[in-house]
């Protein structure tokens, strides 16, 4: 019997949608009844995290991403999945709030830059993340380098996260690329799509098997963890 | 203060998912605060509904729909919608289960076809709805007459929403337009997209403006109906 998938989504909500539409996609159904039960959470209120992990005076996301949590598990939800890599910085306060298990993104998507034989990566996601050093600090164990953007070239990802992706607007996917070219320059052999928001390029854009998609990862690996199949 | 929306889902998941996708791109936001509240269930292990009203010896999709409703009541869902047509064969059932208001999908599509002032409308839909009757039903008042496909085309129909769309295949557009052109040319100005998986062929393929979107119509309704701004 498969497990019901809590999805605490709203972080974004766009991206939270699309996470949902991924596990979807993957998993191998002939009608509506072989798919998981899902309950989901869009709590797009919760204060910015990236903000939040710059400026700890700014208010402090985590009660709202617990609340959300415990919703999730009161609901029925046995395991929980949390689309936003930025709120990874908080995976700790929040899977410990619950008693169901949590997957990890940055775990799911070091896994799989490994399985791809991945050496040096390189990291595209928020300043929040990036700050917080969540993908650096895992990435170790899995004897990954990693690497991030310039300053100036990080600005250039938070304009296309926060002022374009996260606004409806079209990403500027040559600006995009040019921060990806600097990468892939300074030896990276793989790129992370380390934020969910950039996760949403993917269904506009063609990224080569170099980028690894952190929101497909934690998709792929929510299927198996629930006890679905992975449709081939 | 918006309200926080109950995405009643599951039925089918991608449909669900794509409803969620549809009111946050519909929805004004210029960062993810701006948007809605949202919980949502995705309660896919729901019997089937086109089985059970062709055949009421059948599971009855009825309780697992109310347990739904109820389940989003109590995570603070302020306004619900479902977006599935077939589903609103047990609109009254369902409505009536909870405190809060419940949107409806076949209402809100009508509304759009005499905004776009539709005559005699073309309703592509699972057996279970066209046997319903829950569109021709409400398109008198509206002052709509609603036109079915023939036995065999409505079988097309069938495999395309049940053998394809719902088993993640690539649907048959050629076969689905020859259906679409029989309709067109038994003199309907408008064709519904009256089932929610037939909503995600707009997702790959054009369809042009004689096409109204079932989907689209609660969506828009959505968003307003919480007290959100649609996005220009």
């Amino acid at each position: 019997m498969a497990k019901t998938l809590g999805i605490l989504g709203g972080l974004g909500p766009m991206a939270g949608a699309y996470f949902y539409q991924l596990v979807t996609a993957l998993t191998a159904a002939d009608c509506d009844q072989d798919h998981l039960r899902v309950v989901l959470t869009g709590f797009a209120d919760t204060p910015d995290r990236t903000a939040y992990i710059l400026d700890p005076t700014r208010p402090d996301p985590t009660p709202q991403m617990i609340e959300a949590a415990q919703t999730l598990e009161k609901m029925g939800a046995q395991i929980l999945a949390m689309p936003c890599n930025t709120a990874h910085y908080f995976y700790d306060a929040v899977a410990n709030s619950v008693r169901v298990p949590m997957l990890n993104i940055i775990e799911e998507t070091l896994r799989l830059l490994c399985e791809k034989g991945a050496k040096k990566i390189g990291l595209l996601a928020t300043a929040g993340t990036i700050f917080a050093g969540t993908y650096p600090m895992r990435a170790e164990k899995y004897g990954l380098v990693c690497e991030v953007p310039t300053a100036a070239e990080q600005t250039v990802v938070n304009e296309i996260i926060y002022g374009q992706i996260k606004q409806g607007k079209t990403p500027d996917i040559a600006r995009f690329e040019k921060v990806a070219n600097s990468l892939f320059a300074r030896g990276c052999t793989h790129l992370v799509l380390g934020c969910t928001e950039l996760s949403l390029l993917g269904q506009t854009f063609h990224l080569d098997e170099r980028y690894v998609d952190s929101l497909y990862a934690l998709a792929r690996a929510t299927v198996l963890a629930c006890g679905a199949t992975l449709r081939t």
